[in-house]
């Protein structure tokens, strides 16, 4: 099935809790691959204005990660430091590697990526930087303090 | 994990057996997602040379596929016909549609795809224009003619 990026509905917000949500300002998402009717992963076009962020910075148990800069550039930062990747470069985060990650548009324009994931069942990811964890559910994340106790209004759909 | 592409070996080259290997000239990939080290799916960057195609025309059982468009124009040939995708079209096949497709590089220009595909296991793939059946086995892919015979020598890595 042939799919028109263009044609896919631009999707802002995020599924995170309060007060993490403002820190997501900036991200649209199209996703690509669901448009297609895809089932064992996700494919989303992502686009970052001036300043924003592709997520808090994170690491997946069990899911794979991949990013491929198509316009612009942006920052990715890991354990390892910062380093910016440029159109036409890559990432991939391998599940299980304790090493969060995230991208930053620190340009004066627009980036645009495609990030593909699995969605491989009993995931939970880690946010090193924040008091945050995050749960696979049956109807989507639920998040939690990183003492167990879960954030209000957690459950939301991905 | 950063990937730069061009420091991604290109390979050219096919698992497919006797008499379609030919078939495939013209065509190499890159294997970031592997390269990074991720498991549960693959992410190749893809040159089609003119003339070059991206597969024989096939269909996955349990194996999602899509692709995105990064440079030049590729033809989609499926059941429902064909159609020109430019840089920036994307196009997702998912597992079980029962619809053979392949991309054919009729232009002058290389043109230069993203592919990804799930591994799920126990996959068969269908070759509808062709006398070739594959079936995932734990080395790789196993081709049949549709008589159910082996071809020889068909036990090929991925």
């Amino acid at each position: 099935m042939h799919i028109d990026p263009e044609q896919v509905p631009a999707k802002t917000g995020t599924v995170y809790p309060e007060p993490f949500k403002a820190r997501l300002a900036g991200r649209s998402k199209r996703r690509l691959g669901d448009a297609a009717g895809l089932k064992n992963f996700g494919v989303n076009w992502v686009a970052l204005e001036p300043g924003a962020m592709s997520a808090l910075r994170h690491w997946h148990q069990r899911q794979d990660e991949f990013i491929y800069v198509l316009t612009g550039e942006v920052v990715l930062i890991t354990n390892a430091g910062e380093q910016v990747l440029k159109a036409g470069m890559a990432a991939g985060f391998p599940a299980g590697e304790a090493n969060g990650h995230h991208l930053v548009n620190r340009s004066a324009a627009l980036a645009t990526y495609l990030e593909v994931g699995d969605r491989t069942p009993d995931d939970q990811v880690t946010y090193p930087d924040d008091d945050l964890v995050a749960a696979a559910g049956d109807a989507g994340w639920i998040f939690f303090h990183k003492d167990g106790q879960p954030y209000s209004s957690s459950m939301s759909s991905v």
